[in-house]
């Protein structure tokens, strides 16, 4: 396994491109990705209730599994708009299918912005000409760039696994990622678009994609706010012909050993969770990446909710931002997570620096941590000596910046 | 029922003092409350599992609901500080019990400020020597500006109830808070410390104080971080010799019916009310207060999941800084609260102004909404239009101060 260029038109047969339509005002503000033949597709969607209408369209047209496209628009989130908004990112896919030449129900709408503003059609018909005109094998930086909203950097990454393609080569995996706010650990919590030329099982691609969401989209958190937009798309058009990859037997109903499912699994996870680091790097205003471990819990779903309620403190993401070696907050943080804690067994570690033992503090630790704070990654490492259980968690510090950003953004 | 003058030592028979002992540079920093008679007492604690010296301590002694004073140290919250941190709370119960002559078993403790560190036990002990001989009956002031950490008020009410006194004037209650960062609403979550001359039964106490608690602090929030030292407190010393306010026929187990009861919740309700309010107002960089209000719930927990999701939001917290009309920021947060809801029915009211009905956003209100918003106070409303349950939650908004304050405390 390893990282090759190219992103999401890295694997074979996809194409992209980014245009800028005129939703922002100067920015590139329309992607679309394009299969040369029909991929095999799997999604996931924010839990949360208020559904943007292009989660909505796509939520329903990915249930047949077949997608050919995926027309993406940043600027406007087109999320409460009623009807027209459902008109309007159905009127998205119709234009893209017409362009392209391809059925409708093969593509399928992600947008990302702000919410409430009905789309701008009429700039978006335009551009969906131009993105369409533009599409190229080597698109994918550029539709990357195009997703983006409050992101500082683009989020791609491409993976060559080491499942045989047939002929010669391998199978590869792309992926493009936007975050920057409104991150919380729910199910799929940003845009995420992954493109693969392997030839995989509906059930292999889903058993896949969620195992991987779960040790990477869904242990992030930027502020705790879930997004009505959130979505992962994943394609896999087969254009490798590798051995199929398998993970039931269909007609006997068993499980299937396939060692390619796991060197799938092993790249995706890299892809997954390589975007997830970069959209934590990236959030709005954060200087740092926090990340919580925490083991010894008596239960997974304790390790969980301590990884998460540390990660998410406000009071311990302000202490990290400004370099302050307040263990105490990760104390009470490890407290109020409703989880199951003996406090006089705690042991707490920032980076390598053991800071609490059995719940106390140790002494003269905490000159040596002012250096450790002032790097831009910090690890926490919570102990709770209760168990076997463990649970990773990644975020970012909080600093006026998240809110300068925050209050300005309409 | 009316205000009057004098915070904690407005009902009969209660002093207090607030001296300077040198845990702060120059501010107050403890803090007396003294009852010249054994008082009825009432605790509520935080359900933080990480708790401090005090809190177990008080949790404890308080069972025996007779206490007759309270003794609180700010600038240092005695929290993880193993054995000794608890010896430290039991030798400040012990030398106040004393120096006043009472029961050690009579004498509360409660601590708040950073965690980790031991008190400075010489200070205190010299402390509360300059305490006791300086108790007042008008030093309820001097006790509230001592409770404080980083509040930039003092928080403080009393109110003459309707209930008459034996002999002449009526039953008194008095209270003093202090807030300012880590308040989440989560039972009792700041200190308070609540005194009245009725006389009443425990019961009733317990009663009256339980469901003022869940009308006032417990539907606060500035940051959703809870403390590990977050307590509240009332005596009842029964000075007024008020015909005793009963609730239940102990010997009949059967509920009664006193209307003074009701007039001492009505009072206990305006003191819980009124310092929660004055904790949000004062929170940690807060610019505005911000009421939210949910009515139309299918059941109760839906009206407060949702108010509470909302008025806990980053994202709704930094727009209302910034006086953005971003009421897609409501809607995502209504959606994300684990709660029952149908977005397509959902309105919203920014003050008076309806900005979103049926979830759709309303056009033309965005202009006029500048204004509203830019008032220190912002009243949103949420009708989901499913059933007939409400909730209100109070809180705050979240400016770059709340970052400043919080990456400097140490």
């Amino acid at each position: 396994m390893k990282e090759v260029e190219g992103g999401i038109t890295a694997p074979q047969g996809f194409k992209a491109a980014g245009v800028h339509c005129g939703i922002k005002a100067t920015q590139p503000d329309l992607a679309l990705i394009y299969s040369e033949v029909p991929a095999m597709s799997f999604g996931m969607f924010t839990s949360n209730k208020v559904k943007a209408a292009p989660v909505h369209y796509s939520l329903r047209k990915i249930r047949r599994h077949q997608t050919q496209a995926i027309i993406i628009n940043s600027g406007n989130a087109n999320a409460c708009t009623g009807e027209k908004g459902l008109k309007d990112a159905e009127k998205m896919a119709r234009l893209v299918a017409h362009h392209l030449g391809v059925k409708e129900d093969m593509v399928l709408v992600a947008s990302t912005g702000r919410i409430g503003k009905p789309l701008p059609m009429s700039k978006i018909e335009a551009g969906i000409e131009q993105a369409v005109e533009s599409l190229s094998f080597k698109g994918g930086h550029r539709a990357a760039r195009a997703i983006l909203t409050t992101d500082k950097i683009t989020k791609e990454i491409a993976v060559e696994t080491d499942i045989p393609a047939r002929g010669k080569g391998k199978v590869v995996i792309g992926g493009m990622a936007k975050g920057a706010g409104m991150i919380s650990p729910n199910l799929a919590t940003m845009l995420c678009f992954i493109t693969t030329d392997a030839c995989i099982t509906e059930d292999a691609l889903e058993e896949a994609t969620r195992s991987a969401v779960n040790k990477s989209f869904n242990q992030i958190s930027v502020d705790g706010d879930m997004s009505t937009n959130d979505s992962l798309f994943i394609l896999a058009n087969g254009l490798s012909r590798n051995k199929r990859i398998k993970t039931w037997h269909k007609k006997k109903k068993i499980k299937l050993k396939d060692e390619n499912f796991d060197r799938f699994c092993q790249a995706l996870n890299l892809i997954c969770e390589s975007l997830a680091k970069l959209i934590v790097r990236d959030g709005e205003g954060a200087t740092k990446f926090i990340e919580v471990k925490v083991k010894g819990a008596p239960f997974p779903k304790d390790a969980r909710r301590i990884a998460r309620a540390v990660a998410n403190s406000m009071l311990v993401k302000t202490a990290i931002a400004g370099a302050s070696p307040n263990w105490g907050r990760v104390m009470s943080a490890v407290g109020a997570a409703h989880a199951k804690v003996k406090p006089h067994r705690v042991d707490v570690y920032f980076d390598n620096f053991l800071v609490v033992k059995g719940g106390l503090g140790v002494d003269g630790t905490e000159e040596k941590l002012g250096e450790v704070l002032k790097q831009d990654e910090v690890k926490i490492t919570i102990d709770l000596h209760q168990g076997k259980d463990k649970a990773t968690f990644w975020g970012c510090d909080l600093t006026e910046r998240y809110v300068k950003i925050n209050k300005r953004y309409v």
